[in-house]
This record gives structure tokens, C-alpha cells and sequence, in this order.
């Protein structure tokens, strides 16, 4: 028998950010597969994300933080060595920690809709990221389907702004996106909320439909507005 | 202790159409509810339908059989009690037996309208009922949300004949009656379509989006064109 | 290519109420399809809500709002614009914004019927819509079918106030729209309530049993009376 | 460490028939529990089925076959060592091996009813369980809610025969048992059938309607008229 | 067109209680069905089930009221009216009524047994039921199926109180009703209970495993506890 | 009241293919939104199918016709309105109608990669749209996780062609997509494929895996191979 | 930008054998990892198999093949190439390529034990694919926890051959790894088997009450066998 | 009729503790079967719980108490008999009862591997169940697929310590186990967490991945550290 790790292939050297025992950051990435460190704060205890934070914050990185928990929001408030490095973004939804994100993204424009007022914090996390990377947005938000006349006009006016891609949010029944893909020329990407209640509530019947949809649109999963963000950012990536 | 059937109300005297050991039709119901009998042979054994259906045609009433299978259809036309009495609607899925199927419907309109060419079948189903009671029908087919201006079209077209209720028939994402709920001043009831494949396929997403409707519809159950055109009867009968 | 603008249609000039970048609202649906204004709290930030209501409020228009949240109550109650403008309805469900709702109903019945005592809260938040709306109610609450005696002496009550359409509300396993729908003459529209524990619980099996119906009713999603009610308006709508 | 064998304890000598080296046959159960052999035909080979029939035969014991496929009926069929052993009951949906089923029981009497005439076939799978073991059973068939009158009639019927156990069979909606709990005075096992389409269908929302039932009702799995029949017959064992 | 009302069966004359217009208790149900009244307290506001009670009290009738929230009890022990007349029983998940439950039961014994301490507080309810209508039980606490001694014994001790019926409560995986079903001679009735985490938890999995099980059980919903105790109450009655 | 059709937008004119009364074919789609007709035949009855292709070859256009059943495509192959119009592609999966498909695509390149060798047939209908288009693809097929090695040698021969979008195929587990998006520079988008058994088979596992994915990837539903592919095309129309 | 290709890492040299454009094997995994090759039948074309069986015997290797379809099975032994090459094992469910496998097992024992008659095909596919690596197995068939005294025999015979590992095969209620496992030394995977009917059928219950199991059993999906034969046989590899 | 009790097998004697009516604990298992006592707080009511604790410690044993909630922590540190017995472990998910855990384990060596930073805790669990009984572990935490080269180090370093089991914990799209199962020789368990959001979050899609897995692994339910860790020790046991 081959000695055991001659069998695993050696890996090329990576950049790495070490953390503690419990975190290892690809600082490699952004310049790899054209997509900026997010930090998902959501399930990481106070430690470990304090600990990631810090850690990027010493080498001077910046990072863009999403979902952190009220605690979590107190403990990188509170640590001085991050005082003035956060600013808060997306109703609390996203921390962007100043400093340089990584990669390098041409000039353009994504669409943000939304079907209702309920999407709206949503579609400002994607702003947070887009426009964080220097990709401009255009926005019409609550222009759902059951009032026609407000999307005909919202989709109108946002043509006008060649968008190479709209991301479009909606909970309840999701048929925003199936709509929008037959007046636009752009491709659609839908990203279903978890707004609803009852059966199919809290996005999922909008997730289905959007599988369903008799547009070619694509999505994200249930309230995925920064992965959609990214998705849309490696689009300009150079 | 009293006597055990003492505890059970006495039944009001109904009439009633015994058949075998196996068949009691409520004759009653036409006058009662305003709903005709309509028998549902789906689960059926071929002997017990090929009963009833016997049975009624011997009272010379008249019924209406829906989604017979070949098996039972091919009972059924070899039957020589039945010869003559017996008409194809809706492609196969509805059978007429010949006769009074009770009850008494006041003039009036319901639209029938279809996401895609794949819904027409159940649509002409609950045309077969209504048409059969003397309810009168307008009707687009392949109207669907991916392409507005023809639902726009439809519309337009089908509320100049001011239809009293809508049955909306989509499958798929089932943003139909959403988008025409928006339009038309008539109450929209929606039929979820077995149309579709993959998450949510088989009217699943199409049901529990019209569930989730921003709209004020009512639905019912996946491919139920047969208790959607009884429902919308109901409102004809006096 | 053409312009990318002159590819969407047109949309007709339609009243609308513009609230910061979060909120359209579409102000000529009660006179285009018969169906009031109804803001649902729920979901919505306690900031969008409050400039909504306020915007409202500051156009002299009424409204129903529906599930407010303790915090959106209590700003939409510290609100110096709104003070006796707000009106407690439902239990707490329903918060009516006075003024006109729009739209214009022809007098009718509709009949409200619960199941169980723990469904009536529901059956108060529909009778708050339609009665804002001018339609009158009759009603039979805590009629479940395990005491068939109960129901059969309310269905006798409320069959000679003639209603033109019946919502019944239920839990659990949710028969009470059948048995009921076998009893009276009307349409029966079921709601299903998040009545019940375990396997089907939260108003699962109710919706699944009125969707399996052997009675020709059509339901809405579980929780549903604020849809229903307008469902059941929409008939009276002229 | 001790023998192995040694940890387990060492189990009471039991009367077992040893087929092939894939079946075991449990010849106390009967004795021990109160319960006959039931071979279920689904899911096993065609050679396996026949070799645990025969060698029951060749030992002189009867037993009930349920739910055979075409393929095992043909090859029990033309086995010459079975020939005139086999008889067919319930629609060929069981089949009994003549000779002693083993176990002893009392007089008694369990009512069968059922919702409509699809859910007859099973509940004669039920009748043929018990009448085999000598329980006697009272009949209500197409007694469903829809009609109420049919229920109330059928149910002072039944109760003047003072059964110790009601089987209510009921497919879509599932809500015969509920209320014909709150009508007779033995305790009611509903057995859900596999009749109903869409959301909900192949008896799901019936199963689960009977788990949230306001009655105190027991329930068994879908289709499950055997375990029923055997639950009501140890009542009776003795 | 007959007069409406005329339609509907006029019901038996029934003792009725009527609380405001949100409960009508069935006073006969006792005497009729042999189950006596169990006020489910969950899911009521706390007006409506102070309501019922007080009623109750106030006619000198006795009841159970199962699973009451904190605020529901303070409620309840903060009544005047209700003083000196409320018992708490089964660690809090049911009040007892003090005061006739109606109906009367023969003598005879019921098994309590539950897979887990966790399943303790359940069986408890049903104790609690049981005896309060006079059932005597026997109980075997934690004698689940992955330590296959404690079952063994605990079965042989129960049998020689030779109980009618089993109670067997399972979380997690359960087995226990069925490997008990295989050792016992009476009917055993299968309670899941919301025990476990992950796929299948909160008593999912225990509930299909049930619905499963290869021996002749039956089974409630999911932490049933109360339906159990009543169907096997039922049993008794006289 | 206003004259009821008035109340719907008038749709701009648009050029359809009205065919019977059961389709209506968005002939303006291509040059609207960028994306061409996709005739899915799956759903359609024989007759309805074959009035839409003859209705299309008779106006001399082209099309992608997606996923016939043996009988429609002996029904298509009879036609001698069609001899000669149609070929075969991707092992029988798409059927293309010569002629003119509409639209008009910029060069590029788009990457097909699947993660087995049941996922071929897939990615093969995807290469039919797209190279119908004039859309080059690139390929690598089973390249799947659990052999890395195959993995990485496919995405360094792939990237060396540059594409601008990935479409990977995967089922069972569904990891392809995300391990993919760690290592090239353009956007993934996953396809879950209906491979599978058991659990999480037919491509449920994979498309939730896809969802959750750790990478910002796009999905479309299970073995949406055609949406896929318009999602991707729409990019380079102009 | 660097060049594309240099950001993927380059892949150690592997053992790989390329068939046509839709398979490459995967040949250096027996050594590497620990595991066979076998071919998953089920789901790949005829072709594909075909083409896939033919490269392995052409270079000489063996292979195990499971679940071949009928059509597969039919291709295969047409094959001139493949004539006496091919041996049938596990009632069809597994074929064998003679020739090496790869790898290389020290002695030992795995014990394959089934709940019922219906799960020993299952079993058997396992006992293939063991002894196929020279891994020994010893047997129980049908000794499932209805009869408990049947799986204590069992246990006890089987613990005197010290078996390494434990493979328990059980559908329904899926009780039998989690007994088992509490009666012997050596730990237990369990494999779900598709048996069953009505709720929780087809293996689901089975596969959720393991997961859920009070013993620390592991398991595998529904139905594979194969995959934990592999599990079992990679402790032995050497 | 046999006397009752003589029907069932007399158990062998097994060394039990008995506490309250509550609980049995099998004092005999880690002897029998190789697997130590843990006492799963969730689900127990404090006083159960700290009556199991105490009687434990009282007789002067060890045990490792699993997912303790605050209020049950509170309890047990308050307890003056617990003083200086209870140690934390695993970021409080564990608490050690200090003394013999029963069982005798060889030396070896489990490797812990997590996709990310929120797995951490729970692999934390399994070190501790596994040193608690002296088993070594070898760790690699946040070496997700997403970023392949800190996998492949991970292993290339983990694979020299020649573990004989791997345990690989992931949420999300669950892909760790599949992958690593690829590179590396000794068997791999997966542990889905329940980390994730949306459509397959909480787990499910990672369990349903596992269960989908390409490799031949096994797999726990959601979150199952600790059992994944028993059964890792089980090899151990001696």
C-alpha cells in the first residue's frame, strides 16, 4: 500500500486567512472565480464571527458582513478594535467592514424590482453588495402583478437603463419574475421572499413557482439576495 | 340507558336511489343545494359504475359521469340498456347520460379562461358541466402571464360579455388568476392544472400559488374543473 | 434592435399613491375590480407601514389593516397624524382607517359560520371587512360537526335569512364546509383555521380535507378571511 | 470480554415454521397475542409467496393471503399441492387458505361503514377478516356526509344492532368517522382509503383529518382495512 | 323553490350550552356518546375559555381542560367564581373541573406504557382522564425498545393485571407499540410523541413508524394523549 | 359604472399565430425578449401539438419542440405537411422544426458540464438550443465530485476556452455546480437532474442541494435542461 | 488577469479509463479509496451501459453491475464480447464482470439480517457485492421485532461468529437496527428497505425512524444495499 | 387460556437503575454492547433530569449529558450533590458526570472534519463523547467544498495520522462527505447540521445530499454528533 497522503493530490499554495482553529478564509477567491468574501454571520457563535472580523480587519482587509444577530451587532460594536471600520447597510441586514473587497468589476447595471413593500429590505441587501463592487442598480420596487399597470410602467422605465440583468424579488404566489421575463430583454434571475403566510408561506410557494415559471428565468433560494447579488457581480468580474 | 338508536336524530324522509349494497344517490340534492348529480368514476369498480349508471338510466334520469377510464367506457358502451343514452363531451372526460339532471339555473355567464394549450381539456370539462345546466360560457384558451398583451387582449374581450364568475385554469407557476383578478371585475375562481414537471410539478407550485394569490381568489383542488363549474352553478341555481 | 423601452406596452394612466421608493398604491382597483383597499401589516417594516397609513391619512381615504403587529400598533397609535382616525376591529385583527373605502356593494347576506370557539376570531376578521363594506352578516359560531344537532339547528337558522354565499371556518379536520355545503342552498367557501396539534396541524389537514371535498366548495389558504371576505364582496361590488 | 453469545438473552422455545432460508413463520402468535396469520402477498417474490403457502398447506393450517398481484394469483393458481385449498373473497383482494386460523374468539358484532362506494372493496377486505374468525359484522356502505340524511338513517340502523366497534372507511375528506363518532356509542377506527386526486389525494388528507379529528377516533395507515379488521378482532380473542 | 329553511332536517331537541355567541357545549354527549366533555384549552383566547368554564361552574358541572397556556391558568386561578373548584393534574397539562363529568363506567384496567421519561408528562394526561372517569390503569415508565430486558419484564408484570387495552407512548423512532404489540394479548393503541430533533422529529417519525407497524395496532395524533384516553374510556362506558 | 371593458388596458398590437381555438403562439417573443419558441410538447394532447408545428411550418418559421412522447412523434413523422421539416436531436428528446427560429445571438461560448453519465442526455438538449441559436458550447461529461481528479482536469481544459456561463448537470447529491463555482472565473448555473433513488431522488436532493449551495449559483428546476439553455442564450441576443 | 486556466489547480496523473464522450472511470478509486467499481445501471441508456461494460472487459478488468433493467439486461447478453462473462447474482438484481475487481480485503465478518421475506433480495444484493470481495457473511432472514423471540434466537447465533459489522435490512416501521443494536456488540447500519404502504411507505417511515433511532446505528438510503455493502467492505480494505 | 404473564419470555436479569417511576437506565449496556451512557437532556423536565444526575452520581458513576437547556443547567450546578462533579464541555453542549463511563476501548485514532465555521460546535461534541472514552481524534474544521484546496490539504494532513473513521459534518448543500469520501481510505460518516436557511435549510437538504451521496458513506440524522460519535467508539469497544 502507497504511504496514506501520497494519495490525496497536493493542492496548489493558496492565499489563507487562519482563524483560530475554527475559521480558514479563501482570501484567494476574488481573484479566482471573481466573487468578494461575505461573511454569513447567521449560525456562527459571537466568538467565532468576532474572531473572522477581527482577524480581516487586522490585515487591513474589508469584508462584507450579512444577517448578524442583534448580539452579534453589539459585540463588533463594542470591540475597539474595529471602531469606525463598520458602517451598517439594508436596514442592519448587512455590515460592511471599510477597507478593499477583493477583484475588480467593470462598469454596468442590474435591475432590482420587487412585488411588494415587504421585499424591499431584500433587494437592499443586494444593492449593499452590487454597488459595494461598483455595479450600478436601478430599482422599481412594489410593482407586483395584481396592479399590472404599475409593473408595465416600472418595466418601461427601467428598459430605458439597458439593465444586462434583473433580479427579481417576490413572496406570495412569485409571479413577478415570470411577468417581467416577457417584457424585458435582459435575463431575469427571481429571488423568492419569505413573505406569505399558510400554505406555501414564507417563500416556498414563490420558490416553486419560479421553478415552475413558463419564462427561462433562473433563482436563488428563499431569500437570497446576496448570493443573487453575487451571481449578478461575477457577471462583471475582470 | 336508553335504547341505542333512540340516541341518533330520526333522518328526515329523503328520496333516495339504492344499488346493490353498495350505491345510495342523494336524488334530493339537485332540489336541495342546486347541485346535479354529477358521478365521479375514478375508483370505481367497472361493475359498481356500470350499476349506478343502469340504474339511473332505468328512472330515465340523466347524469353526468366524469373521468371514465377505457376500461369502464368500453362497459359502458356495450351496455344495451344504455344504447343511445350515452354522449362523449370534453374529449373523453365527461360522459353525458342522456336526461333531467334536476335542478333549475337562471340564465347567466361564467369565462372560462387557460394559461397554456395543456389546461384546454379541463376547461372544456367544466364547460360540459355549465353548458349541460344551461349556464352560458365565454371562453380564451392560452392565455398565459409569459405573454401579457394576449391576456390584456382577453380580457378586454371577455368582460364586454360581463361574465358573472371567472374560472382561471393554470398550471405550472398558476399566476393566472392572479393577473386576471387584477383586471376583471368579476370574482375569479382558480383551477390548479396538473401541468408541469420537476419541484412543484403536477399543479403543486400552480395550487399553492393561487393559495398565496395577492389577490382575493378562491381555488380549488388540482385539476377539480368538475367541483370549480358546480361551485360557480351554485350561484345560477333557483 | 429598437429602443429597448418601445418593446413594453404602454400602460394606461391609473390613480396611484406614491409612499417614499417602497410603496405604490393602486387606488383605482376598488372601482376596476370591486375589491377595497386592505394593507396587510404583516411583514411589513413598522417605517413602511406608518408612511403608508400616514399617506393615506393625508389624502383623506380609508382603509383596512389588517394583522398588525404589537409594534405597528403601537406607532401607528403614537402618531399624531392618525389620532381618531383608527378604529379597533377583530380582536385586534383588523384596524380600520376611517374614511372611504372606495367601491360601492348592493345589500346582500353572507353567512359566517366556525366550527369551533377557537375559530372565531377569524370569522370576526372577515365580518369586519364585509360589514366596512355595507354587506350584512349572519351568523352560527362553535357548530362543529362531532354535535351534528348544533349544525343542523344553525343551518336551519341561517337558511331563512337566505344568504347568497356562506364562509365557514375550520380546524382541525376541517369537515364543516362539506357537511354544511350539503345542507344549503348558497355556495360555501372554506377557510381553513391554524386550528390543531401534530400530523396536520396549524390548519394543514383542514385545507387538504376542504381541497379533497366530496361537496363543490372552493377554499382559500389557511387564515384566510381577510381573502375570503373580499372574495365573497367582490359579488356585491357594482 | 464475555461470549458474545452470552449477552443476548437466551429466547423462550416458540412453534415457528422455518420456509427456505426467507421465512419464519410466527405459529404462537395466534395463541399468543390473539391475532391470526395474515401473509401479505405485496412486496414478496412470486416463489417466496408460494413456498410460505405451501408449506402452511402441507401442515394442514389455513391462513388469509392479502392483496396478491396477478402474478402470484396465476402461480397459487396452478400450484397442484394448493388446488381446491384456495377461495376468493373481497374482489380478490384476499384469499383463504382453508383450515384453522388458529386463537379463539368470543361472540360479538363490529359495524363497517363507509363514505362511498369506492371504499367498498376494502372494507369487504375487513369483513372477510373478521367473518373468517367467526366476528360477526353489520353494514352501512355510501353513507358519506355530503348527504347527511344517509349517515343519520344508516347510523340508527347500526346502533340497534349494538356493536362493540364501528370501522368507518372514507377516502377525500376523511370526515365520515368524525361524525359518526358523535352519533353511535362504540368506539370508532377510521381507516382512510386511497380515493381522492390532487393535493391531498390517494388518501392523505383523509389520513390526516382523522388524526385531527374532534373525536376521540383511532386511526390505521392508508388502505389499512387488515390491521383494522385484526385491531377490532382481538377484542373479541379470548 | 321550497322555503329555504324547509330544506334543512330539523335536529332532535339537545341539552345545549350556550356561552356568548362564541361556544355551544354538547351537555348530551356524555350520555349519547359515552365520552365526556374535555375543553381543549389551547388555541382559545383567554375570554372564551374563562367564559366556558365559569359557565360550566356555574351550572355545577364538572369538566377537564387539557393543555392550558400560562395565562389561561392565571387566568383561571385568579377567578373568584372558580375558587376552591379547579385541581391541577398530569404536571399542569390538565385542569380538572371539580363537579360530575356525566356518563358512567364500568370497572376495568388500562396499561400506561411509555419508550422514555420524556413520554412521562403524556401518559400522565391520560391517567388523568382515565381516572377521573373511574378506569383503573397499570403503568410501566421507560421501557424502550434499545434495552430489550425493561420491555420484557415490564410486559410480563402488566399482563397479570390483565388490562384491556394498552397505552403505548413512543418518541423518536417509535417501536415500542409495535414489539409490544407482539408480547401482549390486548389491543394496543399507539400514542407518538413529539420526542426526537432532526428529520422526523417532533414525533414525525414515531407517527409513520406506527402507521407502519407490522403488528395490528392503532393509532392517535401526534401527542394525543387525551383522544387515546377517551377512545379507550369509550370502552367502559355503559 | 364605466363600461366594463374599458377598464382593461388596450395591449399594444403584437404579431400571434392563433391556432383552433386551444393556442396562441407569441410570435414577437424572439425579437421582444431575445429568447426563441420552445414548443413543449409534454402535456399537450396529439392533436393540439400536431395543429401547432403544422400551423408554424405552414407559415415557413422554425422550432425547438421539446420532449415529444413516442405517439406525438409518430403523429409528427406521418404529417406530409412536415416531411422533411423536422431532425432529431439529443437522443430524441428535442425535435427541430427547420426554419427560421427568430432572434439573432452575438458569438460566445457556453461550458456544458454534467457529474455523470445519466446526465448526458440532458446537457445534450441544452447543446441542441443553444447550438440552434449559434451559441458554441464546450463540454465535459462525467466529471462528477467523488473523483476530484476528473473535476479539476475538466475546468482547466474548459476555462482555457473562456466561456461566459457554465451550465452544469448533476444528480443524486448535486454537488457539481458548487465545487465547479469554486474553481472558474465565469457564472454557474446548476441544472438538478432526476437521478436518484430513494430519499431525496429524482432530483429532489440535488435541486435543494443546488439552492443551499455555499457558492452564489443559479438553479432551474429538475431537468430543466431547455430553460437552462434560454436563460443562457438570452445573454448573447441583440 | 491571469491566464484562466492557471487558476485551476492541475490535477495529480490518475488511472482513467474514457468511453466515447459520456463516461470515464474512474480506476485508481479500488486502491485509492478503498472501494470497487460498480456500475449503477438504473438510469443510464442502453448505449451507455453497453459501451461502458464493453471497455471494462476489453481491457479485462471485472466490474459489478446493479439493477439492470430488462431492455440493459437484454443488450448485455446479446453482447458477442460480453458472452460468458457476465454472471447473475441477487435474483438479477446484480450482475458480475468476472475478472479482477481492484483493491484488496483482509478476512472478516459482516452479519446481514432482514426484518421480513420481502427485504431478503435486498440482502442479497448486499451479500453480492461482500463476498464478491472476499468479506465473509453469515445470515438472519425474516426475523423482524413483531416477533421478538425470533430476533433473540437470531442474535444469539449470530453474536457466536463475532461479526465486525452488522447490516440490517427493514421496511415498514424500521424497528429492527435500532433492537438489534441494543442486543449486540458490533455496530449497525441500517438499510432502509422500500416496504410498505399508505403513509410513510415505501420506505420513508423506515428511513425516518432510523435516523431517529435511540440506538447510535447509522444509516444508508432507501433501498442501498449496495452502497453499504461498500460502507462494510472498506473497513476491510487493506 | 394460558395464564397471562407466562405468555411473555422471561428476561434475562440485567443490572438496572431504577429512579422515581420515571426511568430505567441499563446499566448492563456499555458491557453488553459497547456503548456508554448518555443522557439526552432536551426533552426531559428538570426535575426528571436531575433526578436521573443525581442517582447516578449517588451510586458513584460517570455520564456525558447531552444539549442540557439553561434552566436544566441551572438546576444541575445548583444541586449541593452535583458540587464539583459536572464538567462543561463542547461550547456547554456536553456536561461530563464525573466517574467511570462503563465500557473498555482500544486505542485508535477518529479524524473530525467540518465544511465551515457553524459545524464547529457540533464536531466539538463528538471530540468530546470520543476522548471522554479515550479515543483519539485528529481535527481539520472549515475545509468546505467551495474552496477545494483547503480539503485537499486537510486530508493530505489527516490521512497521515491513519484514522479509521472519518467524521465529516456539513449544512448547506452538504457536500463534505461526498467529496472527502473521494479522497481518503477509511470509512466516512456524514452529520448533516442544521445549518442553512430557506428551501433545505436546517439540514434537510445536507441529509438528503448524504443520503443521495455518489460515495458509499452512512449518515446520521440532523445534528446527530453524538450518535455519530457512539457509533464511531463501538469499533473501539473491546
Amino acid at each position: 500500500m502507497s504511504s496514506p497522503s501520497a494519495r490525496v493530490p497536493a493542492p496548489r499554495r493558496r492565499r489563507e486567512l487562519v482563524v483560530g482553529g475554527y475559521a480558514r478564509l479563501d482570501r484567494d477567491r476574488p481573484r479566482r472565480v471573481g466573487v468578494p468574501e461575505v461573511i454569513l454571520a447567521e449560525g456562527k457563535t459571537v466568538d467565532h464571527l468576532l474572531g473572522i472580523v477581527r482577524a480581516l480587519a487586522s490585515e487591513g482587509s474589508g469584508a462584507l458582513i450579512s444577517r448578524p444577530s442583534p448580539a452579534q451587532r453589539r459585540a463588533l460594536d463594542a470591540d475597539p478594535a474595529l471602531r469606525g471600520r463598520l458602517r451598517t447597510l439594508a436596514h442592519g441586514r448587512i455590515l460592511r467592514l471599510l477597507g478593499p473587497l477583493g477583484g475588480s468589476y467593470r462598469a454596468g447595471t442590474v435591475a432590482l424590482v420587487t412585488a411588494g413593500t415587504s421585499d424591499v429590505p431584500l433587494a437592499e441587501e443586494a444593492r449593499a453588495v452590487l454597488e459595494g463592487l461598483g455595479v450600478r442598480t436601478v430599482r422599481a420596487y412594489d410593482v407586483g402583478v395584481a396592479g399590472l399597470h404599475r409593473l408595465l410602467a416600472a418595466a418601461r422605465r427601467l428598459e430605458r437603463r439597458r439593465p444586462e440583468l434583473y433580479l427579481a424579488f417576490a413572496g406570495r404566489e412569485g409571479a413577478l419574475p415570470t411577468v417581467l421575463a416577457g417584457l424585458v430583454r435582459a435575463p431575469v434571475v427571481g429571488i423568492p421572499t419569505s413573505v406569505g403566510y399558510g400554505r406555501g408561506g414564507r417563500g416556498e410557494a414563490a420558490l416553486n413557482a419560479m421553478l415552475q415559471s413558463c419564462a427561462p428565468i433562473a433563482v436563488v433560494n428563499i431569500d437570497g439576495a446576496v448570493p443573487a447579488a453575487l451571481f449578478a457581480a461575477q457577471r462583471f468580474a475582470r
